[in-house]
């Protein structure tokens, strides 16, 4: 299985970007064809490590041929568009290969 | 849920830090009483993304009441103590809190 792993920094309006995340965005990658699973987490930095991040997502798929089909389809296309809606510059993307 | 996340970033000696990792740390992680699961991902950094995170280990908790009490264990604070031996300043760390 692999994740594609989204860590957004620290928006500037955070309540515009949460709203934009929970009702707009979610829902479009929610209708990802492939798409096995995904976790939202908050993040709270520790002591000692330096980082702008404030969230994260991870999105599970089979493997790559499954995540590169799912990404060309309507439903990925439109997901991806609509980053810079609200996360523009302000968001790194992992692919995550679970050991 | 909670969860422990801990971001490495690129060792200088690969072949050193994963002998280490899954030979000695992650048996030390996997005796900590209250964690739920674990799950350790290689990153491979998207195009537009500044990083230098190579791996991840996600490390889950029922709340953060049994994470700090996890912590406070012996084989918490062995795992803790650990981290110099393989990650010393090349590690972030991040609580996770799951929505």
């Amino acid at each position: 299985m692999i994740k594609l792993v989204a860590m957004y920094k620290t928006p500037s309006d955070i309540e515009m970007f949460e709203k934009h995340y929970f009702e707009k965005h979610m829902p479009l990658v929610e209708k990802i064809p492939g798409l096995l699973k995904s976790e939202v987490s908050k993040l709270k930095i520790l002591p000692g490590t330096e980082s702008e991040y404030y969230m994260m997502t991870e999105m599970y798929y089979e493997d790559m041929d499954s995540f590169n089909a799912a990404m060309a389809t309507p439903e990925g296309k439109a997901s991806a568009r609509d980053i810079v809606n609200f996360a523009k510059d302000r968001v790194d993307f992992f692919i995550g290969k679970i050991k």
